[in-house]
Order: C-alpha cells, then structure tokens, then sequence
C-alpha cells in the first residue's frame, strides 16, 4: 500500500523567537498564560509514569554552567538549553537563558525550536504554584519575596493571579532590584513593600519565595525565622555549591521534590543525608501521598527546575502559537525528494541530474510500500 | 573600573540552515571542505585532554533513538541534537537528522546554532579519513563500500580526495541506492563498480568501508571475508543493538576507538567483553600509541560518532560562515537593557517605565564596577 500523504511528513521546525513569546503572552495577558501553563504542568505530573526521565547533563565551569534536559514520553521528545552565569548581570547579560525543542518521537523530527528564557520564568513560576496550591496553607495571603532578579515578578504575578496572594514583601540585597520590581507591579493590585532585612520581610508571611541568584552556599532562611504553618518555595538553590536553606529549616519541613534523584544533587537537599525523607510532588497532585497535614505544619518545596516543565511549556507554546499564528518556519532539516540522497544538497544542479533522482526516488518509495 | 565595551557583549545566536552548508560546501568546494574539515577534527584529536567528555544520553523508542551529544572546553561549548530511526527512509524523511550549538562556556550564550544533517555526513566521513591516514596501509587504492546511502557518496569523496582512493566497489541490498550513488559521482574521476555480493565488493580491497542504516545486529562482514592488511571503516554498527561485524572480525584486528566508554556501549564493541582491548585515537594521533605495526595486519576503526567531531564541525562552519558572510541573525536569546529586568519583555510599553528602566540600569552596572 502505498502512503502518499506520508511522502509530505513535514521537516519543517517552528521557531518561536523571544518577540513571539513576549507577544503570546501580550496576546493571551500574563494571568491566562500562567494559569493554562499550570494546568499543562499539572496535567503533566499526573501522568509522571509514562515520562522517560533523567537527571539533566551539566558541564560546569569556573563562571557557571550550561546544561541539557531532555524527557520524553512514547509520543514527544522535549529537551532544553539552559546555562546559570550569576557573573553575567555585571556584563549586561541575563543570569539564566535557555531555548529548548519539541520533537516527534516517532520520526525524530525537532517540531518546535523555541527561546526558553522569559518561558523558564514563566514556567517556574506556574510549577511553584502547582506545589503551593497543594502545600500552602488554604487561604495564604501574604509571601515573602527573598530575591527581586528577573524571575521575582513572575514568582509574584503566578501567587497573586493563581493563588489569591495579596500582600507581597520584598528583600534583596540590590535595593535597586526591589525598586525595579515595585515599579514593574505598581499596577497589580497587589501590595508591595521593601523590606530592609530577610527577618522584616520573612515576619508573619503565609508563603516565603526564595529566588535569588548567587553560586554560593548561602543561608538565606534560617530556622528562627520559621514560623508555624509557613510554606517555604525554595527556587534559587538549584545547583550543586548553590544553596539558600540552612540545613534545620529543611530537617524542620515537610520536603517535597520534582524528581528526587536530580534534587539531591542540586536542590537544598544536597546539603542533607541520602536517607533524609522526602516526597516528590507527583504522588500528592495524584492523591497518592498526602501534601500539607496540617495548619502548624512548616511545608517545603525544594524546586529545582525539572524537564517536565519545560515540556508543558513547550506543548503550551507550540499550542498556543498555532492558535495565534504566531512563529516563523525554520530551515533547520533538509528537504529531500530521496531521503537516501543526501548528496543532492550539494551537487551541481543540473536537470538532467534532477530528473534521475525523482526516478530513483519513485520506485524507492513504492517498494517500501 | 567600568567596562563599556564588555555592555555591547551580544546575545545573538549566528543561525546557519541547511541552505547556508550547502552554499559554504558549494563555495569553498566539496574537497577543500573535506580536507578542512579533517584538519580541524584532527587539531581537536590532539588536544583530547582539554575536553570535559561524556557518553552522548540517548532517548530510545521503538522505532529510533533522540540523542544528545554535549562537549566543552575551558572556552568553548557544543552540543549535537542527532536522531536515527531506520525506518523513516519509508517516510521519505532521512534516517539521520541534526542540528547543534556553539556556545560560549564563560557566559552560556549559544553563539551558533547550525543544521548538523549534512555536516554530520561530512564530519563523519572526514573523521574516518583521519582514522584511515593511521591505520590504513600507505597507496590504499582500493575500496569497499558497503551501504550506499545517505552517507556513502561523503564517505567516497572522503577517501578520494583526502586519501588517494581511486576505486570502490559498491553493495547495497538497495540497488537503486547504489545506483544513485553511482549517478552522483560519476564525473569525479572515481571507478566505480556496483557488486552482486558483499564478497565480490570486498575481495582484493585495500580498505572496506561499511555504513549501512538497519538497526539490527547485522553481520555485513565475517571472517572469511578478511584479508591481511586490510583497513575496516566501521561507521554504520554505532548504537546499542546496532552491530554489523561478527565478532571475530574484532578478535582479528587492531581495533581503534573514538572514546572508549561510548563505544563499548554502541559500536560494534557492544558483542565484545568489557576487557576486550582497543586503543583510543586520540592517542595515535599524538603519537602516544602505534597504528598499524604491519602491512599484513588487520586494522578496524570502531566508528561510533564522537561529540568532538560536531565540535570540530561546528567551529568550521562557524569560521568559515565568518568569512563567507553566510548565515543570519536569530532572536533566540533576549536583549536586555537591564538583565535584571527581564519582566519588562511582557510589561505593556510607556514611555515612562521605559525610560526608569534605564534609569535603575545604569547604576545597577556602575555598582558592579
């Protein structure tokens, strides 16, 4: 039988540019986007058993490091491109960027190529939301902001839209960086106040985000800080020699994880015995293990950045944009009449030459049939 | 102390598509880039040490295998996106396509982003020249080339051009394969044969190349087929459960390796005992181990395909783009007038936030002076 709509499986990759993104989410508004991000991350983690998953592959350097994080399950490929340079801000430069591709496991086809950068924050942001829907406390109004770089306001806007967050209480140690923020989310809505040490902005919060930037062992939260029924999203300690927890804030929480073997390499959690409990987030957004049991309760999400992530936000992406019209065609993959003539790319063309390759190509074809 | 200049560092990715290789291979010539090409594989070879190296990290499926293959460095990044699925030809898509990136290890920004399909057929074929120019016996003639498809008119040229080869004999259970590969290369001053058997392509050659695509554990050559002083150019067994070497084709050779621990994993290695001894490249082409030690014996290059050989690619194409003027620019990373303040990619436009911006950038950078 022969498949002549097969013969148009298509190479060609759809590139979203970060002007396409800004504008999906200028298009969609930043609350729907973070919204149908989590549910593409939850719709995700709920079926965590059919995902092909590894510890991501990083090469470190003295400066920083680059990575790759693929996953994939029995139908689309996803990896990401991600690098952590805290040094870059002093050249003008972004800490974290990234892009990151869908493909087609079947054919191993890259559908998408798409920037990840202003996604990743997009992303971390909803999959912190995700965990605290399932570990704050019902009815948390007010969060702690430790770190105000270029992932704060998402962090910000995802607690307040998602979650019902109100009052939001900033500390960093760039004043500038908080003024930034503030002026960036004046319109919001949501209260906002510079505090002048961790202590002041920690004081009473229902939630503490930490997000901040330094390659360092660093302890950002300690536990006379913790309060009762706190939940603590623990974001910028995600590399190895990159920490924000002292070692009792974890020993006094219930810690939940992405993927369990990658946080103990790179979360808060490296700074912990290999036996030290923990529970990864999948099993409670399944109904599998219980998240927060109770008010007192001090909850902890040790989030590290996992490639589930990435590739909801990725399906998110490639939907959305193909709703939109948003994208341009990429000649990453070569179109070949037979895909057993690679050469044709490069030889001199002639029709004669060009005539011959269509009649192999026919009769090659048609004997796979 | 400021660095003005260090605030210009740019965040575009150079993008070179399938068009701009052709064009480049087309302008510098198909042997002069295959004689570069080598050179620069070779120089990379020499310099083994300085690399950080893993196994490439496969994704495998049913009907292929999604790779990813990261190397760096002190300086310089790259990372080759590579599938194999055999059965795509049936598609009409290529069994192999790839791309890769060149990336900045002090910053993480991915400078080059290239097509890697038509590259990786003529990385491979340069890096079989430059394990030939070892292993085979000097004044080689004669060739074997066993699989003619995508890749075999490269691996033709290669030996042609770079290594005095002046005939081969094709086979291929496709005789239309052969036959296009035959109509390719009819005005290069190569003799050309195609064969009625694996056994009458072989006889007599001084160099048997085999490359063929089934993922399966072939044995496109036994034993009685070897003859003393003949060179195996083993490309096409490079992936678990893709052999095509009986293994006493190994136990009667020399057998040289790219990088040891991947090839025990997905060269025709993989049916052989872990102390099943080969000797690595690298360490010939420095100088640090024999080659061939007789005319009479039987040398095999386990080729698998190495990341060093798309860095090596990468670093070509890159330079030589350069000074062709090929390429464009891709909006892959974003620009920023403050790094910190990547929100204001989705921040609805006024003139006033805009200009604060500006005003919280300047002293944010004249602080980390």
């Amino acid at each position: 039988m022969k498949h002549p709509t097969l013969l148009q499986t298509p190479t060609q990759t759809q590139f979203f540019s970060v002007q396409d993104v800004a504008n999906l989410v200028s298009q969609v508004g930043i609350a729907a986007t973070l919204t149908r991000l989590a549910d593409y991350i939850l719709d995700d983690y709920r079926r965590w058993q059919d995902f092909d998953k590894c510890a991501r592959v990083a090469s470190h350097s003295l400066d920083g490091v680059i990575e790759l994080m693929p996953i994939a399950d029995a139908k689309t490929y996803a990896f990401k491109y991600v690098n952590g340079h805290p040094k870059n801000t002093r050249l003008g430069l972004p800490t974290v960027m990234a892009f990151g591709v869908l493909a087609d496991v079947a054919t191993g086809i890259p559908m998408v190529l798409s920037e990840l950068t202003l996604s990743t924050a997009l992303r971390t942001a909803a999959m912190s939301v995700v965990a605290a829907r399932a570990l704050a406390r019902p009815n948390s109004k007010c969060m702690a902001l430790i770190g105000n770089g270029a992932q704060a306001e998402f962090q910000a806007l995802a607690f307040h839209h998602l979650l019902g967050i109100e009052e939001i209480r900033l500390f960093d140690t760039d004043a500038l960086a908080s003024r930034k923020l503030m002026r960036n989310l004046q319109h919001t809505g949501l209260r906002l106040s510079a505090c002048t040490s961790i202590a002041q902005a920690v004081r009473g919060a229902d939630i503490v985000t930490t997000v901040t930037a330094d390659k360092t062992n660093a302890t950002i939260l300690t536990p006379e800080l913790m309060e009762p029924g706190m939940h603590i999203n623990g974001v910028g300690g995600d590399c190895p020699g990159k920490t924000e927890l002292h070692p009792d804030v974890l020993r006094g929480s219930a810690v939940f994880v992405q993927y369990e073997p990658q946080t103990r390499i790179e979360g808060d959690l490296q700074q912990m015995p290999a036996d030290f409990a923990v529970t990864e987030l999948w099993r409670v957004l399944r109904g599998e293990a219980p998240g927060r049991t109770s008010d007192g309760q001090i909850t902890l999400f040790d989030s590290v950045g996992f490639a589930l992530e990435d590739y909801s936000a990725l399906r998110y992406l490639r939907d959305t944009a193909f709703e939109l019209g948003l994208g341009q065609r990429l000649l990453l993959l070569p179109e070949l009449a037979n895909p057993k003539d690679l050469f044709s790319l490069i030889r001199p063309a002639s029709r004669g030459q060009a005539d011959a390759a269509r009649r192999d190509a026919e009769p090659a074809l048609a004997s796979a049939a």
